[in-house]
């Protein structure tokens, strides 16, 4: 089902693609031990540094991959290590949810994602940094392009790893921003799916009305072969539609919070997708969307509080400060009338947004103010993120630009309501533009 | 914000209402531990035959009860003892989701829900039968009112335990008819809420598209007290409501699967509430309704098989065979665009649906095709509710009439999307009629 790639064998093994090493473990090129042991190389060399991994062991690892290596494996990620956020349930892992009141936790049984993707053949390399419960407070985890800024949150280890080159595939989540905004500031491609259809299962929920998972990738090919993996169907390859796709340029409300040099980054882009026979045109979204912002955070926060009542009633002094002075103290003040309207105000702007999609294939817009900032105390701003998120459309970032201190920033395209796999089809025709 | 009812003394206190229960606390004319020991004895004297608890240790909530008293008990659910569906997440007791797999699991801390319960002061009693994982596959329990028939499903515990007198409250889930169905057999009142409102974090998920909380009560007025604890908000009563409810008799497509005594109770019941001042209108639904069942099917079982990949991957052998050869079969087999195409009707259904409630305040529908059937092997036709679960409008049950074998039979009533406060203000209406 998978067309077979071009091996890159001046490459490092550890740089793979997941479609890449998927097809040389059934052509029996490589093995499921030699690829997980260069990733394995890999985090021994980088993650002193980068911190991006939150339980690791080697052994069980390379375990996994003799077990596959000898029972023949073949399946769509054969021998394909993935790192999972470490708010997602693993049987043969601790799951701490980024805060003390779960250390040590082992649950009964894999998060469905986990399942299904050792089902494919992959091999679970360990649990990645999270932020306190997928909110704001960040883990230990730095940006593995330096170490002195924040490689975004909540996904911070999941984005980090795949950045860095420590694994091909990770799985995140996205309540706000908290995939595709990590995967901008650490140079990984990143998804977030249309809200509801992969399933939760076994996952954390933060405030279910928004949160999704997410993914973290080396190339567009990986998310489209890994969604499928996590839909439980069989893969198919991305459409090749040679036809250029209509861009709407959206600046959004949110314009003036951007880098004037990241402005600057998708004026540019904008001309030269134009330029390679792109339709694009300017899209600005109706007024109604200016209070997203606060419609995304009237949801999640009351949501998140109800969610997190077993932890504030008996573990209030082990939450954070951070969390408790704002997602808790703001979701408990919020009422129900407040948090209904902000709902109603949701599907109003969903509404308005289909339409857009009759013109235009994806959106190009920012996932991020610019690169990283300086500093780990803070995950950075999330909100060019939410919009899409409460809009419940799919979107992904693709590692394309570099900002001013040479550190990598993604441009998120957009997509409409279940179109997942035609945004597949035009991320990759303006991947192949912009990079 | 409690209007505090007229007590009951005449009644035994094993029989009052949550509200009841939580304003003599409150006036401290009884202690939670005089209610839970009432509600023990009851459990005492009839769960040999009825077999409603998966686990309940009376040790546990005794000193549950006396700590209440201690702090002076005062919340919306002050000393109301409440049940909990084994497939929701308790920290002091075992969740064991109906299956083997889950024997002696025992999570790291209580669901939203039941931490929210025990917020508001009620006392949790113990984890309620489950059918396996909250599908078809029977647990142990039994119809209270005749032991020879079925409690109905997937919620048996919970129903059978407030349809007996054991507990005021508890909580189940519907992803088809698995509150409202077993309500109507067990002769409570059920609650099946507007989808997305009621949180589900520590909640089993079957299928997240269709899934919600479910509630059992004695009174309508004890749904809408415990719907507002579990959002997390000041509970406000009912609106007194002066005005005769717009009633739209919908007997939809399957109304020749009821029996014609059942059929009978409904055209007359029609006829009081209209005689009684209501207006009351036939309804018959769009054509596009008659493939809701298969739509239902398509949604529930290609989640559910995603859902359970760790369980059918490492424990099939322990997964009933009633699970592996249907839902999961089914589910398994079931392709992403019959899935996706299931998803877009549903969604078209409910925007069929939507212009009915301008004309009508509710729906008054059956929620089975009659008493609860013979026999345990089966947990009935949860088909008459599956229609408005994937509708995801919200619904409740009243235990109103009598089948011609003297067990009951509930009228169910159906509310527009997000109008659950509304419902609750009709159905009382309704129920002052009909009881």
């Amino acid at each position: 089902m998978m067309t077979k790639p071009a091996l890159k064998p001046a490459t490092r093994l550890s740089e793979w693609t997941a479609t890449e090493i998927a097809a040389a473990v059934a052509a029996r090129t490589t093995t499921c031990e030699a690829v997980a042991r260069a990733c394995l190389a890999r985090i021994e060399e980088r993650e002193s540094q980068v911190l991006a991994w939150q339980y690791l062991n080697p052994d069980q690892v390379i375990a996994q991959a003799r077990a596959l290596d000898r029972s023949g494996a073949c399946g769509p990620l054969a021998g394909v290590p993935f790192g999972i956020k470490d708010i997602i349930d693993t049987a043969d892992m601790p799951t701490e949810m980024g805060s003390p009141i779960y250390a040590g936790h082992r649950p009964r049984g894999d998060a469905a994602c986990v399942a299904l993707s050792r089902k494919a053949g992959g091999v679970l390399m360990g649990k990645t940094v999270t932020t306190e419960f997928a909110n704001r407070h960040p883990g230990k985890t730095r940006n593995p392009h330096d170490p002195a800024r924040t490689p975004g949150g909540s996904s911070s280890g999941s984005a980090a790893a795949v950045g860095d080159g420590m694994v091909p595939l990770a799985i995140g989540t996205q309540t706000t921003g908290s995939t595709i905004r990590p995967a901008s500031f650490c140079g990984a491609f990143g998804y977030r799916p249309t809200h509801g259809v992969l399933r939760s299962a076994g996952v954390l929920e933060g405030a279910g009305s928004l949160d999704t998972l997410g993914l973290l990738a080396r190339s567009i090919e990986d998310i489209a072969l890994y969604r499928d993996v996590l839909l439980g169907i069989e893969p198919a390859p991305i459409a090749d539609d040679v036809r250029a796709p209509r861009i709407g340029f959206c600046r959004t409300h949110l314009w003036s919070r951007l880098e004037p040099s990241t402005q600057k980054l998708f004026e540019d882009a904008a001309q030269s997708l134009a330029r390679a026979g792109a339709e694009v045109h300017d899209v600005v979204l109706p007024r109604e969307f200016e209070a997203i912002d606060d419609t995304q955070l009237a949801i999640s926060s009351f949501e998140f509080a109800r969610n997190f009542t077993w932890e504030i009633e008996n573990h209030w002094e082990e939450i954070s400060e951070t969390l408790r002075n704002n997602r808790l103290k703001h979701g408990l003040a919020c009422s129900f009338e407040r948090y209904s309207e902000a709902l109603a105000h949701a599907v109003r702007c969903r509404e308005l947004l289909a339409p857009v999609f009759r013109e235009y294939d994806v959106l190009l817009t920012s996932p991020a103010t610019g690169e990283a900032p300086v500093g780990l105390n803070s995950t950075g701003d999330a909100s060019l993120c939410g919009i899409w998120t409460t809009m419940h459309v799919p979107a992904v970032t693709l590692p394309v630009f570099r900002g001013p201190n040479g550190l990598p920033i993604g441009a998120q395209l957009v997509g409409k309501h279940n179109g997942d796999r035609a945004l597949f089809a035009a991320a990759r025709w303006i991947y192949r533009v912009l990079a």
